[in-house]
């Protein structure tokens, strides 16, 4: 079964696709290029997999191929500067279309990269990591890394469409699975209380990675990021609830440096000490920390800071985070589990006691 | 006297103004700040005759400064990357406003780190060149070069206002001034004879640098390109009869290597290629081929390829361009003066024998 969800923004309409063996439709692929000229963007873990399963749909294309090493270390300017030499290496124009065939690294590679190529050219969305499925393909936030701060360069910048081929989930390492099951309890904790109860009940089969199971969560979690995309394209209301757990999980990434903890883990322990902040600044009840700590921990994802961090240091880091102002911080909260909102003027000093003291 | 034009597009409405000594009205620069910090970007030639004057409107705010070697070599991704840092290690959050103080290499760099930075923030124009005040400011086009092709990697991104002081061009050195001008002989060649006809009878008065008929000269190319903008914001159709000479001129700049000519002195040679392509293609009168020609010696601008590059390394250049299709070339030609069109489908070959002979 093909399920569909269609994202509306002020530059665009466009649709996401989620059902199993997509990879092998080539009519969804091909109805979204706007001309003859391909290149494949992917990394060398997913290429064994999928890239000649791609390719294969693609036979009457130009199809130029880039296979980047894997890995959260290599989303810097270097590397978009190696998408740009490989795509006039191999003459691209401006009617080309990029595809991201792989996991959010590669989907935030890609879409910047066709952000600036030749100042804006059609890509596509193939995303093979749960994490890429249910948050990083969908909504057109492109970035690279700053070694001072994650997702620091970057574009709104949305594609043609969003394939998601749930079969691809069958191939993703324990430990990556696990961690976007991550932005997947966000989801629940920001926008749907009936979803994260769902999730609570059905962990088992999640993790035992049923299929029918997997496509519904993708769908709901598409739909929930859909609706928040479709109401503030550029983060500068509503979208922001995206952020619970992230002004902690990019310092946390930031601090251990880049590739230490994957994005979904660090999320995992953002999301908890978000959790224990709302209980102080606005009665976010002490029985939800621990349903999310249990749901948490169930999975085998961390749910506090490693002792390699101080909380002095993250929250240095955390003053660099795009979502900061100067001197306090803008934070992501519950209210209760399903309603997040935005606390601003979070005193640096009081943060810094309280999570000391926890 | 204080001239206004706006600009008008689907993702923003702003104005332009144009006069003298306008570095010291600050109500003029403050009015379009969107909160405390600034980071201004110059460059060694520029920062010595006018930072300190735009720094003294500026006392109230968090004012840094990031000053640049001066060059369109300096014009890549890694000054690109310089600016992020500038920016990152001096905490500037998402309203954050930067400041283009420069000519077009500054503007674009300026303006396309701005588009990138937390993935958008704002930024003035505040161009000091002729051809970036006719020119590079206006519309919202910034990019950096690749070192296989020029403005390759960029973004439609529109600055908050732009801000012409006539009284900069005093300063300007002379090859700099006259490279300036072959963007303007552009403008009357695609859009407006009459304007055409008064840039022949006041040329002495031009070059004398006379104020009043320099903010005239400005103000009639700023309400030229205002309106193709306002019409075509992301270069899809009408906007590309600015290109008319560019194709050539881009091609040139990357053949004899950035930095060898300047980019106005590329695009006089540019103007030339295209009329006499336009006598063969759209029966464009030899007479006016020399009225071009002649207005353009008598500023002192090349009006053919130097003989360190062959009709043959340039064609092949061209099919880089942004502008060109896989195997036959589109060129903005004339029809007269005044009048430009888009000529689709120029044969390779036939261009190449054509040029050959000429």
């Amino acid at each position: 079964m093909l399920e569909r969800i269609d994202v509306t923004v002020a530059s665009k309409h466009y649709p996401i696709y989620i059902g199993k063996d997509l990879l092998n439709q080539s009519h969804l692929i091909i109805q979204h290029l706007s001309a003859r000229q391909i290149m494949i963007v992917t990394n060398s873990s997913v290429a064994p997999y999928y890239l000649s399963k791609l390719q294969a749909q693609l036979h009457d294309y130009q199809c130029d191929t880039l296979i980047l090493p894997d890995g959260e270390a290599y989303k810097t300017l270097e590397t978009l500067a190696t998408i740009f030499t490989h795509l006039i290496e191999h003459r691209h124009h401006r009617d080309t279309t990029l595809i991201a065939l792989g996991g959010g690294v590669i989907g935030d590679l890609t879409g910047f990269a066709a952000a600036c190529y030749m100042r804006g050219v059609d890509y596509l969305q193939i995303p093979t990591t749960l994490l890429a499925q249910v948050d990083a393909a969908i909504g057109g936030k492109t970035a690279v890394n700053h070694p001072q701060a994650k997702n620091l360069i970057g574009a709104f910048y949305q594609p043609n469409a969003v394939i998601i081929d749930v079969t691809t989930l069958s191939s993703l390492p324990e430990r990556e699975f696990k961690a976007g099951l991550a932005e997947v309890i966000k989801y629940g904790l920001i926008a749907d209380a009936t979803f994260f109860n769902w999730l609570e009940l059905h962990i088992d089969n999640i993790l035992a990675r049923d299929p029918a199971t997997l496509t519904h969560l993708i769908k709901v979690c598409c739909q929930i990021k859909a609706n928040l995309v479709a109401q503030d394209e550029r983060d500068k209301g509503l979208r922001r609830l995206l952020n619970l757990g992230h002004t902690f999980a990019h310092a946390l990434e930031t601090g251990l440096g880049y590739g230490c903890y994957l994005h979904g883990e660090a999320v995992a322990v953002g999301l908890c000490l978000a959790a224990e902040v709302s209980q102080l600044l606005s009665n976010f009840p002490y029985s939800d920390i621990l349903r999310i700590k249990q749901l948490i921990a169930k999975i085998g994802l961390p749910i506090a800071l490693p002792n390699t961090l101080s909380i002095k240091q993250l929250l240095s880091l955390m003053t660099n985070d795009k979502k900061a102002k100067l001197s306090n911080l803008t934070l992501i909260l519950l209210k209760s589990i399903g309603l997040a909102y935005c606390e601003h003027n979070v005193d640096y000093q009081w943060l810094y006691n309280y999570l000391k003291c926890k």
